[in-house]
């Protein structure tokens, strides 16, 4: 296996930790405590969740395993805080973790204060000569869940506040601002042929995305831009979500016994739809992206408009041939809107960050899948049945976290995630 | 209907309303702010929710509909607070309370200031000529409901600390005290005859115990005290959970698929038997009263005996002869034991509080059952189907709270109260 | 305990025997092959099931105890028709009896012959000297047992048949009859005081209502017939299925999740209301009683029309008080017609026969139950809980079956038997 | 769209629609009517419900829109016998089949001759002409379906009287044969390079293998045979179900739900496996094929050999290379052993036949794909997802219905069809 580790110096190392690891908490800041408890449904967690499963990944993996003489600060949070790692041990079972009002937030703030100072002493040790490669993975490996859970953190607290009868905002002191209507939906050509796909530079990449392999593509052509509100609502209005024909069998059957009629988090009122955003209860946006749709629901627009899903694969031989890297103000959680965004020119195709695009494949194994070695290697294979793979980053991914070659995947009725959709035909 | 409100001043009635309103607080002191918010099964409620509802009692029953201009302190509360009564709107699905992080424990306890001080405003209208008979029956209401929500806080904080794997108590400055061993297990004889049942003297009373009236009572007898930890670990050390033949139908079926063992909250470990008490992890004391048992239970270890438990017209016509008024030193809430003790001495029947006592009465209306007029009418009667009643009162009701005549309700399958049981035959 | 078998000469009873072992086929006339195999629910049996079942019971608990050399018929159908007896081993789960294509018809009908002779043989042996008494008891226990089959497979028949989207009737040669229309409503005054209660005379009774005992009963009235369809489609007219303030609350959870408008078997056509008889699709005759109601729509009526159910007690007293014994041209299952019928005239109370009555009593042990010993133990006492008590016999219930002191009990939600209600206050 | 119906005359065709026909009903021959009614589980159709639904497949979609005059049997069997088509009007839900007692049998059969003698009629229309390329597609189309379905009727069969408690035998003039011991497994190489996938030549295919098209394969290795019973059982005897690191998240999660401990129809007794095959219970024979697993313990198996599943294009690219055509002396259903069998020779590669070999392709359109026009699109595109494909062929399969390029495809956790597995590295 070929480590894929960011080269860099023990210093630097430690600077990019506290300030992932702060990041965490700057997330929660506008939280009151109450908010930091509830899991609504099992796929959500509390946020006092993620602070402390983030935390027990260094904890475990590292510090417990490598740095001589660690105490654990408390024995029984292994019980608490492994989320799915059969390999550790048993753990509480995933719907029961509204139920932990205890350990309180004041003692996971404890518990990360404690582990970071330890880690910060581990590091120390490398200042001069390095961290071995192994060990530098696993760092990286944590920073990088920690960025994944800092993502979840921000669609589990909405789906906590945006399910909460007084439908209070997160962010107060948002300024509104009108979208530019986008430019007309076109379709790029790419040509017939053989394509690498997979992580090919530099730079950490998960095992999932590593075995770059050929490919060959069809002759496609791909949109210029994301679905819209407005497109969307079209759909609506002619009765997308009554007619059996445009939907997948599995969709269907979700729609009716759900009763969907739109996407999560949207209300019609007196004939105009609202959704509940970071910001609060807002008119949908029709120039904005259309976002927290499902995979039935992205494949039935497609069929609707009589074309379709793009395959991950041409996704992203597209996204090498359009994109030099990730684009001048790309819409991430560093932008602080927390919502998809209009196109700021005919230039901007949207492919990185604002909604996760749900592409036609199911998540398998690339050949010659490298898996992770060890109790890592229960993070991204055994998933690998069920999901569909989606592609490009969210409104609130980070930005140092996303690749043109990263595959993110969930179930095709999952929707509470930053997810789009973008044509292809 | 005749009402059954103690005839008191309003300056008196201000008092008990306030220190009834305090004592609430009192019982969520331990908690931390996180425990409030936790619903770990739809039978238990958050504290915050309680603390919210027996509020919107106060208003929604009292101030909105009689205080002249009075503004409701925020009309989204309506939706939080209604537990079941049909006739006030719609409200939360039971088994979401616990998604409710807001509103904030904060904003609930200025939600409760702002009530009482109304309500203290509200009284003092009437200092001088006092409460018309419909009022004084009204707030009478409220407090008893009051009172047994207190209750309900107490066994609710119990599930959700006693479910936590970290098994914190709620009460840390507990000395523990050696019980006594209790009297052998004697029967009272009571002669068949003609006997009142139901509430019959002054002071309130609720609906269902209402309508005293005549029933005939064979001879029967009534066992001395409650069943101990140490009786019923026999009746298990002797294959009572294995054997169908103790069991009710319905009751072998939930012991099959729950795989239940024990009472709830015990663990055994190492041969002995431990249990979650409100003083964390304790060993079970063999002298103690047994309790959280439901019905089922209740009714297969009666059968192991050989005998039966009691039916709500025996125990009732037991309690009047036996008891004189509620004893000095049983063990209600105010003795902050929050566990059934042993007996003091042999003329203690613990037939008033300790724990609940199932008897083999279904609970239904008596004859002329007085349903309560308007909203309240949901109160009791609308329970009346498929649950068992429950007399005496348990270590967690308030003294004040309870009377011979009261009945309480339980589906069978229910044990997280401070259930009990008593011998009869 | 007392036996109340019916003393009888073994030839007397070896004919009994026979003409009711006869019946159950009799019953099944009318069906195609393919009809005696479905379970459309898991509460009703497949009429092959039925037919084999009671034969097991008389191999069971009669010939494989105490006829010398027997040999089972086949081993393995101790597993396919034990129905609940725990200590009969182990058995197919209730709701799987319609996968058991196998055995056959043809197999099960050589059962029924090979059991029968072996009876006849057996019960030979007594042709001098009679049964011992505890013998008696279980042939009469086994011919009673068949008897209550009996109606069990007309109800299921008429599920199957009536949930198959062809509609077939049972019956084809039957000649519709003009109901006349019946007497006004009026209430028969029963004095307060002691009654007794329970199965006092001769002839066979079941355990549960034996030990005859002493009850008090307050002053009450009784209704004079049972509740027509006439006046139930009143009741629903008047929004009966759409207020909660008429339902218990369990009855109105199951309302609203079952999305309930009408008794069972009911259909609305262009404003008009047809049902499914056992002679097919038929108008609702409004003169007829109600059937196919559940203990919450009988309860629900009730308090809408202000007034109650009858307890059991109270029936059973009435019943004393107006009938004579079982009234001439009553309708039973001998009548043929398999629905309830309007009264004849204003003597004909319909206490038996017709439909069950539901009563607000649940079902409870009497005091001094004499539960059957060993196996029989099994058939009535585990079932009380969770159960309401009904009084009367049906349409479809032999007429040699039934007693004034007889006690039928169905959970509160079922109504596919025969069951309607009588008013009381 | 280029259609792929096999040229005939209309002589040839009648032919071979009644030889098709009749088959249906030689399947079912061993059955008694019992067997054709039960649906113990909802993935399981009744056999009477397969021989009513294949029938209206030509009654609904060829008669009932060509031919002249045409009048349904009746009506009421459209509600009945359409299987998921939602544009051709309301239907039983998949799980109510077992409930359908009538249309008996009887009536199935003079439905399907009422059926047969139209269709002999209709097509003698053609006689001279030929069929038009529309109406060829049809009939074709209708006849695989009917294929299709017999193999389903025979694994339906399995189910129905493999789950039964008596376990009788549907073939019993069986005669046992030895198997002789495989070759060793052994790879064989496939080099890297463009390969073209899908339906290529003359003949009749299913939408979802045309659109021929390119595709770059890596280089692979394929095993010379299918993994057998021997080899499974050493899995096992290795803790392979006790161990979740081979196992696929969703596939661990099936494993200790339904406490899975070896695939489906196997039972142990006294140490040794015995499995229900079609010829009743019967030793698990090592050298045979296992079969009844489903993708996750494929999927495991491959795990545990260090080694994993082929993708559907390596399968069909591999099978081209290795295969001329059908094998002589394949096992088909033709072949009447019900069950997969040991290779004969080494050049027996076993690809085509004896079980469906699961691939670790996820079920999804091929580029270019040309979905049917009108409801026959319901057919394969709407169940594009959530599903794995599986390639070869069974031995209930018949002959003449299997394909290189042929998609068959069924749920990760399903396991009633004959499928098994061969490696690829």
């Amino acid at each position: 296996m070929t480590l894929h580790a960011t080269p860099a110096s023990a210093g630097t190392l430690l600077d990019r930790y506290q300030s992932i690891r702060r990041q965490s908490f700057n997330i929660c800041a506008p939280l009151q405590t109450e908010d930091y408890v509830a899991q609504p449904v099992p796929f959500v967690s509390p946020p006092k969740w993620h602070l402390g499963h983030t935390t027990w990944f260094f904890e475990n993996f590292i510090l417990a395993e490598q740095m001589e003489g660690y105490q654990r600060f408390n024995e029984a949070l292994n019980y608490c805080f492994n989320s799915y790692y059969q390999s550790q041990g048993p753990r509480i079972l995933r719907d029961k973790r509204g139920n932990l009002t205890r350990p309180s937030l004041e003692t996971i703030k404890a518990y990360r204060e404690y582990v970071d100072e330890h880690m910060s002493r581990f590091l120390e040790q490398y200042a001069q000569d390095g961290l071995p490669e192994d060990l530098a993975l696993l760092l990286e490996v944590g920073l990088q869940h920690e960025q994944q859970h800092q993502e979840l953190l921000v669609t589990d607290i909405k789906y906590i506040l945006g399910h909460n009868p007084m439908h209070e905002p997160y962010q107060t002191d948002y300024t509104a601002v009108t979208s530019p209507e986008p430019a007309p939906l076109s379709f790029t050509q790419v040509k017939e042929g053989i394509y690498t796909i997979g992580h090919q530079g530099e730079g950490f990449s998960w095992d999932n995305e590593q075995g770059a392999h050929k490919t060959y593509l069809h002759d496609f052509a791909i949109a210029n831009r994301l679905i819209t509100n407005g497109e969307y609502m079209a759909f609506m209005a002619d009765g997308g979500y009554e007619q059996f024909g445009y939907w997948l069998d599995d969709g269907w059957s979700w729609v009716q016994e759900q009763e969907v009629k739109a996407p999560l988090y949207w209300y019609e009122q007196a004939g105009n739809w609202w959704h509940y955003t970071m910001q609060g209860l807002q008119p949908v946006d029709p120039n904005a992206p259309v976002t927290h749709i499902n995979y039935y629901e992205a494949d039935a627009f497609a069929n609707w408009k009589g074309v379709r899903l793009p395959t991950e694969q041409e996704w992203e031989a597209a996204c090498r041939l359009l994109c030099q890297g990730i684009p001048e103000g790309a819409n991430f959680v560093e932008s602080e809107r927390f919502h998809p965004t209009a196109p700021v020119n005919s230039q901007d195709f949207q492919m990185l960050g604002n909604t996760w695009e749900w592409t036609s494949s199911a998540y398998l194994p690339y050949p010659n899948y490298p898996r992770f070695k060890g109790a890592l290697g229960e993070y991204n294979g055994k998933f690998m049945v069920n999901q569909m793979v989606l592609r490009g980053g969210s409104c609130v991914t980070p930005r140092s976290h996303i690749r043109m070659s990263y595959r993110n995947f969930f179930y095709p009725q999952e929707r509470w995630q930053f997810t789009g959709l973008r044509l292809a035909k």
